[in-house]
């Protein structure tokens, strides 16, 4: 018997990783709270609901579910390149960025190596990492921003470094001229995956050109936020062609659902959808400033679809999701200091705040 | 700088992995052959269509898509369970089976483990045995069946082994009795992966009972080919509840989209369409048989919905082939020796063979 771990059968990855999962689940937390939620602000859903176009691809497709999609995705791929002005080489597809952020670092990263990111930013980018074997560095916010000088200090000995901006749950966004200056002070064996599944949200403040001349940077998108269809699953990485004919070597080549290609590429044409939702989503986002106000809680600047509260305290942030909780209310709190002092809120309706506000104590 | 492989930046498995797809895309080979195909009989997907049920739930779910599906999909695991007669806690999900074999690899495997398989069977389960790093001892078809015998042999040095029961592209189904011999001559340190995706197509045929006490066997089954919505990615694998747990430190939490769950769920309950399928399928697949017969290619016994013909030759084979691909019929052909003489042909509606008959040359 040349094989001898029969006490410990799994691989020396698994074994390595602690159990656990980067979100519980709301339909989790309904069954510890004891009732189903009233309103559901946690996941940072589209409550403006899904593009009508979105929703058009998907019934369109719905009747011929026998068939596999195409595996090279080419004409919902062909609409982000056109849509982006890279190559058709440059985009990749994912089962949302979840499923990208794994790949990736699956891509570059080997047992023992160093992954730099934020301290309580994005939690499935430290479960796709752990997933690897490669190790965390996680820098503190500084003024509940992504603090780029540090990552910068520390990506010289790290292959990845992971940026959201605008960034989840700070509700940040470093502007065009701050990621520049980061990406050019990135050493040349770090590469950057920037999160950018907010992006859409923005109003007045213009992103990072895209360049997908340059290996260093990977940018990963979602029709989950801003085109409402969480629940189909689909993302896009922006990348050098050269990575993305090495992801071929590990990606799920029949992957993603022939609903979400037809969903995502009508929503591609709907381009009054993200003008409004964009609107509203400012507009609501006043609204929810103000509610928080009344209640003593600070929000910090939010350029996204969801507002992050300063309670003061930790203690007081877990009153504050307690009684939301208990009233019905799915929201979110932070879990990592100095965020860990914060509620998010996802930005509802001005109906859905109508509601939060009658069940939200001060 | 720590870091010093600038030059080749990948992780070493992506490094030591070989550009390659396990599928070339039917949408590929039509641009290939500059037509569009007249008949779609080269992936195995139904030609009946899809559960009516699983449709119906299907159309449900599209109407909230803004909205991220239960990530413990807690209705659907409770559904399978009870049809399986297991736990809970013995279901897992996947986008389609390929998913689960990728996962399953990645918990096992470390690199330079030995997993063993039959040469020219799925590709797709290879294709993720690479992605860990393992290497493949793959074992050629005996009288055109997996060789049992030699599959328990080499799994003495290995971690893994691959049995797609009935398999494909053999089209053989492996009785009760030789399944629960070969899992009980399998020594304790290798785990089997029972690939089951075509099991339901069985007519008389009795497959292995579930035992989920042991964790020697994991088998994995798919809502793409008899419930047929192979477009919406659902495959499941029912497995002892600690490798499920295990599991959970590295799968997609929020992998599965929600209309793959609302119709896996209805199509469950569709027990009509089973029957109805897997009878029309016998029928359907006499009438093939006997078609093959008549152009003097010999059907290999099929228990699943395709057949695989025996040409006498590659050449003839490929001669075969490259007619059918032709005329506008989308077929597939083994690729390894000793089926590479044959080709596979998915089982179509009478009317659909009745196309074929007139476009397939002697």
């Amino acid at each position: 018997m040349l094989y001898s771990r029969a006490v410990v059968p799994y691989s020396k990855i698994v074994d390595s990783i602690p159990a656990m999962v980067p979100f519980v689940a709301p339909e989790e937390i309904e069954e510890q709270v004891g009732r189903p939620f009233l309103l559901r602000l946690g996941a940072n859903e589209s409550p403006f609901g899904s593009s009508s176009f979105a929703t058009k691809g998907a019934k369109a497709a719905v009747e011929s579910l026998q068939n596999y999609a195409d595996p090279r995705a080419l004409e919902l791929r062909s609409a982000l390149a056109k849509k982006h002005g890279v190559s058709l080489e440059s985009i990749v597809l994912g089962s949302g960025i979840d499923e990208l952020l794994s790949l990736f670092c699956r891509l570059f990263l080997d047992p023992g190596d160093t992954v730099v990111t934020t301290l309580g930013s994005y939690p499935t980018f430290d479960f796709a990492v752990l997933g690897t074997g490669a190790s965390l560095q996680r820098l503190p916010y500084r003024d509940d921003k992504p603090d780029l000088e540090a990552l910068t200090s520390a990506a010289s000995s790290a292959k990845l470094v992971y940026l959201a901006n605008p960034d989840n749950p700070s509700g940040w966004f470093h502007d065009k001229a701050a990621v520049k200056l980061f990406i050019d002070h990135l050493p040349e064996t770090c590469y950057l995956l920037l999160d950018e599944a907010y992006i859409e949200f923005l109003v007045n403040e213009v992103p990072i050109d895209l360049d997908t001349s340059s290996k260093k940077v990977i940018r990963l998108r979602t029709f989950s936020k801003m085109y409402g269809i969480a629940g189909l699953r689909l993302g896009y990485a922006i990348a050098h062609p050269e990575h993305v004919a090495q992801l071929d070597k590990i990606r799920l080549h029949f992957g993603i659902n022939s609903v979400a290609q037809a969903a995502g590429l009508m929503a591609l044409q709907h381009f009054g959808h993200v003008i409004l939702v964009r609107e509203k989503n400012a507009r609501c986002r006043e609204t929810l400033y103000e509610m928080g106000v009344r209640r003593g809680v600070t929000p910090l600047p939010s350029f996204t679809n969801f507002v992050t509260f300063d309670c003061g305290s930790k203690d007081k942030a877990e009153a504050h999701l307690k009684q939301l909780l208990q009233a019905g209310v799915f929201v979110r709190k932070p879990s990592q200091p100095p965020l860990d002092r914060c509620i998010r809120i996802t930005i509802g309706t001005q109906e859905q705040l109508a509601l939060l506000d009658q069940l939200w104590e001060s």
